[in-house]
């Protein structure tokens, strides 16, 4: 049994009608409801909310929100199975991801797709145009074989199944794929997505499937509350090559994509780079926001170094943190095997983690109700040499555990033995006699 | 046979005498060695070379240079030997640390820091105050116990082993404790010299003995090429307690210090927070640079955020970037066991390792020459998918060794498998059929 709609999410919003899917975000959110719903009518926030996703637990993403994460998971041809997908949502879960996407581009994905959607109570993304290019393939013999039935085929189907948010490489225009092969760059098109409807476009001499069929995916998008989180092909996969003239010239196309969601009343969000060296990472989400009218920005990343393979939870966590800060909504984690190979489910707990930290960072000085006071708490504790309250307060507990059965003493720590910084000042500036 | 000079490095660079080691470390650094020599004089550039310090490999911190990353070892109280400082140096310098320093505070200090030293050829620096108290304790029963001799008798005990640079908390004033008591902390002290200095102030109700002393401290300084890092005993231990007036206070003090030393032809940097949040980490370092004259600024994280024990290798990741990016010169890294325990090896590369990411993204943005490039390298490698490049040029290549053991295959890799965007663009861009 399938619900559709006939308003959407927005729309109601708009006439002061506000859902229950919007009523549950706001008390999981920690902000009232009446809020979450006017930034839900002006397109500065999201709240995923298919009705086909059965087990969705609602949340919300964008302005004046907790900073998400996103873990990327899914399978590559021959290389993952079912159960290692299952393993790593559970890691993504476990490590307090807030939405997932399933990439998977082999065997079963439908399948795949089912089941993880069947245990994921978090938002759920996909890239649908990866189904239509596997079944092209497979079909036809070349990904450049799928037709525009092919695509909408896949979204639908998708959409059917509960996705809650597509991926959707819209702003790939002919006159950008000009400005990208005029001007060169160090490393081209690294997007999956980016890269089949560009090599599609090529391939056909035509216009971009998805920009030319736009209304009839706002039409599908409004069928199932599909959020459009409208994709970058070409975001840089380079330092050399971040905030050129393709990048931004797809971003303007992206802003006026998003005029057209909000006036058909389908919410999206933008996604946003990618390798960006340090000093360019805040203009970026400044021409976001401007360009796209304060339109939750979902940024994968940004890396601020091309040259720390192995590392790029944290090259990405240095750069998410100053995005989010400037006020990118929503992470995307990128984990340790980045630029190496598919993540196992450890990558996947350590991407979580390094964006979790980047988000917190930043909500501490947007201002997110609660945030600055998570920090003093912890603080607090660890002034009081309180260990229970500290393990309890830590982002990550587990790993907290893991170093206190390795070498925490009672008290004070291994550190500093009994040349305790904290014990000796609060004897100090307590007229104690001091115990070392 | 120890060596003693009568004209500083700094007073010979304004006379325009530049010594071998200038030389050496233009030659290490890359730059012309007037241009060294230059920044020495200013006060803005260190090079460390005490003549004891056998093995040393030239090398400079401080304007226009590569951000350098240093590496915390050192013993606790009965917890660690003088084999496992060992491991740690090496894995210090196998991660690619540029300067360690050794805090031992537990038995056979001595002896850990003259065997350290021997197989150290970066800039050593230590902590005298720390063997100063532990003789206390062990022959008075209290760290305040120890008298204004042990503490110039440690710092030139170390000084004539071969130490180059050490930390001294001069900044620490009546006047700055009586802040920090009216105003309040959440964590008040957490340098472990720090507390010491106060507890001993307080004990004795006496100004701190070092910068009562400062002259003689900059005679001893002078006597063996010992660069002074002015420590700063009111670094926030918490986000809540960053920026605030004890902290400012005691920076004043050390940028009059600052002055004091280079008219005594006395290297000196700076040392800094701290747990800062996001949007406060440029303040301090404009901060900084302002009141000190554009000394070497050497911070220690900064930790943006309190909250993530266990991963504060990439907490200090994301300050130290946007510190560097400011104008910081010097990164003091901070390893996963921070706030949990001593940390072990692994933990010494993992800080090495998160802190040097932090240093090169932002070399990338001060126009550090070679910086970019290295990046412009390491994509390009990418895009032709030459792995064997790619693992030479990461920045820890044994990372990328261990990845490619687990998951890589020729050509592409397991992430995408035969839907290699990178793979996909070049053909499609090149007229070629697609191979997928």
């Amino acid at each position: 049994m399938l619900t559709v709609k006939n308003k959407t999410l927005m729309e109601n919003a708009r006439e002061g009608l506000i859902e229950e899917a919007v009523v549950r975000a706001g008390l999981n959110e920690g902000v009232a409801a009446e809020d979450l719903a006017r930034g839900l009518a002006e397109g500065v926030v999201v709240v995923p909310a298919n009705p086909n996703h059965r087990n969705l637990v609602s949340a919300a993403i964008g302005r004046g929100l907790r900073t998400k994460v996103n873990a990327n998971l899914g399978t590559s041809s021959g290389v993952s199975s079912l159960a290692d997908e299952k393993a790593k949502l559970q890691a993504a879960l476990e490590a307090g991801a807030d939405a997932v996407m399933d990439l998977s581009i082999g065997e079963g994905v439908e399948e795949i797709l089912r089941e993880l959607l069947a245990m994921c109570p978090v938002p759920f993304g996909t890239v649908p145009i990866y189904q239509a290019a596997l079944k092209a393939r497979e079909e036809r013999g070349s990904i450049v074989e799928m037709t525009v039935e092919d695509i909408f085929d896949s979204i639908e189907r998708q959409a059917r199944a509960g996705v809650d948010f597509i991926t959707v490489h819209t702003g790939l225009r002919w006159e950008t794929i000009g400005m990208l092969q005029s001007q060169g760059r160090v490393a081209d098109v690294v997007s999956r997505g980016g890269s089949f409807t560009l090599a599609w476009m090529l391939h056909h001499q035509k216009e971009n499937p998805l920009y030319e069929n736009f209304d009839r995916l706002l039409h599908l998008a409004r069928r199932y509350e599909l959020i459009l989180s409208l994709g970058d092909a070409l975001r840089p996969g380079a330092i050399a090559d971040a905030t050129d003239q393709p990048q931004v010239h797809e971003l303007l196309t992206l802003g006026t994509l998003v005029k057209r969601c909000r006036e058909a009343g389908v919410q999206c969000m933008v996604e946003g780079p990618g390798h960006v060296p340090l000093d360019q990472v805040e203009a970026n989400v400044i021409l976001q926001k401007r360009l796209c009218g304060g339109a939750p920005f979902y940024v994968l990343g940004p890396l601020v170094t091309d040259v720390a393979p192995g590392y790029d939870h944290i090259t990405s966590a240095i750069g998410g943190a100053i995005a989010a800060m400037a006020g990118a909504d929503f992470l995307c984690y990128v984990t340790p095997a980045e630029h190496l190979g598919l993540p196992g489910p450890d990558d996947v707990r350590d991407g979580v983690i390094a964006a979790r930290i980047a988000g917190h960072a930043a909500d501490i000085v947007k201002g997110v109700p609660g945030a600055r006071e998570w920090d003093r708490r912890m603080s607090t504790a660890r002034k009081a040499l309180d260990w229970e309250a500290q393990e309890r307060l830590a982002l990550d507990p587990s790993k907290v555990r893991a170093y206190r059965g390795r070498r925490l003493e009672e008290g004070e720590c291994t550190m500093c033995g009994p040349f305790c910084a904290m014990k000796v000042i609060s004897q100090a500036l307590g007229g104690e006699k001091l115990t070392c």
